[in-house]
């Protein structure tokens, strides 16, 4: 929180977010180990001819994760995606940096509920030598399947530890953001239970935006944000990895798994940004759940256990 | 072709998709009885406060249908939406009827390729007493996982039988816009092998738009092409419905159908439409595959018999 202010620095960034990239990975297949499971992430290195670097990382056909994908990309470029400047035209244009992380688990066991985490920063550069502008987004949500209520506790209370130090009321924003922006309009539903969601970041608290300052603070938060997701996700992983299950349980996880299909391809702004930017499909994709089932105006028996999580748990709560 | 101009009649169109709603499930569950599975239509009428009539008919788990979805709607209300105003701004306001029915399959057998076909009709009033404007649109698209070449040719030739009679390019430049909008930029790959596609029909060959002659020769069209879908799917599914498979191409079709869903939700303009239109969400997705699957940077080997859908067949052809 104090020490002396940054200038804005994607270097920095970068290095965090492919740092912290290494250490989930890392994590995720020592849950493979611990199962006897040899299946590792598939990891590449690709390269663009403008020097944009894609560190694709995908764990396939594990015992503990039926998939996970948590891709790394830094872009650069002479000018920003229209996606980008549609909201700040007068972007349009400029140089630029983008860096992210992104991730998602579809684990196997049906009480292991699904994660998903981004983080991004933009900085886009301005040739008149004026200072220039950045951005942070990102967070991270849960989508159970047979949610328990002292895993959503945890998953939110780590959350809001990861904010508190930034600001007392940056938690409950950013939950609320998050319930916002995860949820089907068609269906009336939230996607899962929640977490954190921040866009447009340009400063925190009295800061300047923009400023060294803010960037400094903003860097600091995300970095929070960031390194509290495995300390909120494994825990619950532990915890649930060895319940039983059966059929039942695999085929309503399959279900659910397609209602996640439809957000990520109808409405999620990343999934689209990225189908239309032209990014690389395959990386984009590997968000999309490994095996999915529809089916046709089903719904739960009432107070199945299937119908706990859209009754008890999809309407957003207070958690903490 | 001849006779006398008939004014623009939602009722007279609406009858013709319903009737031909009925023969196309008779058809489909002529197959499950034949096949000893006594698997028939989910059908309802849904009225809503406003005179609108849906009447989704869905069947699931059939022997030789894993899914049919054969859906008819009829809306009005007093002005048109404003997905269908975006490119008529003149129409914004006017009071409309529409009346559409759409089929999509999801065969068993990965030997059968789904099918999907829509036709629909807007009519927007003008309450100054000037003649009403309306529009057709529709066609039908064949997506094989192992093709035949003879299926394919046959099911081009119909839709050109169906399209002959109205025009000697009608055939060639509905099946170029076929081509161009089933089309999964993001992979730079066909959806299927094509068929038909037309929209903002308002006239064919010298009759002046929306005009009784243009409308009596639009909807002869339209009943010509609509008529044509079974002679062109039925005998396919006949073909090749009891062709053996095995595990493997099952899977190869639950892969390719994972496609199909990307298709649907991030870029198909009904499917699009419908969700944030408010539509009734099971029914706009009930053209979703019942199961799929995703694989992470999978290819055929080359010239396997998974290879040759991409090769052969994908890449836009001349068929007939």
């Amino acid at each position: 929180m104090s020490g002396e202010a940054q200038q804005p620095d994607s270097a920095a960034v970068r290095e965090h977010l492919e740092a912290l990239q290494d250490q989930i990975c890392q994590a995720f297949e020592d849950f493979e180990r611990a199962a006897g499971s040899d299946t590792r992430f598939d990891a590449r290195t690709l390269e663009n001819e403008r020097g944009g670097v894609g560190r694709p990382r995908v764990l396939s056909d594990g015992l503990v994760f039926e998939r996970a994908a948590v891709n790394s990309t830094y872009a650069r470029g002479p000018s920003l995606p229209p996606a980008a400047t549609a909201d700040r035209p007068q972007l349009a244009g400029r140089s630029f940096e983008a860096v992210s992380l992104s991730l998602i688990t579809h684990p196997v066991n049906p009480y292991v509920p699904t994660s998903h985490a981004n983080w991004r920063f933009f900085i886009a550069y301005d040739e008149g030598g004026s200072a220039p502008l950045w951005w942070f987004g990102g967070g991270f949500d849960l989508t159970p399947y047979y949610p328990e209520e002292e895993d959503v506790v945890h998953w939110h209370r780590t959350a809001k530890a990861s904010c508190d130090p930034f600001g007392a009321d940056l938690y409950r924003r950013y939950k609320e953001e998050c319930d916002e922006y995860f949820h089907l309009p068609h269906r009336g539903e939230a996607r899962g239970v929640g977490g954190l969601f921040f866009d447009d970041l340009t400063h925190l608290g009295d800061d300047e935006p923009n400023s060294a300052a803010a960037f400094s603070r903003c860097f600091a938060f995300v970095r929070s944000v960031s390194e509290h997701y495995l300390p909120a996700y494994l825990p619950i992983v532990e915890r649930r990895k060895g319940t039983p299950y059966g059929e039942r349980h695999r085929d309503f996880q399959l279900y659910r798994r397609g209602r996640y299909a439809e957000f990520n391809l109808a409405f999620d702004r990343g999934t689209r940004y990225g189908l239309q930017a032209g990014a690389r499909a395959e990386s984009v994709l590997a968000s999309m759940p490994p095996r999915a089932l529809g089916r046709y105006d089903w719904s739960p028996e009432t107070d199945s256990e299937e119908a706990r999580l859209e009754r008890d748990f999809l309407p957003p709560r207070d958690w903490v």
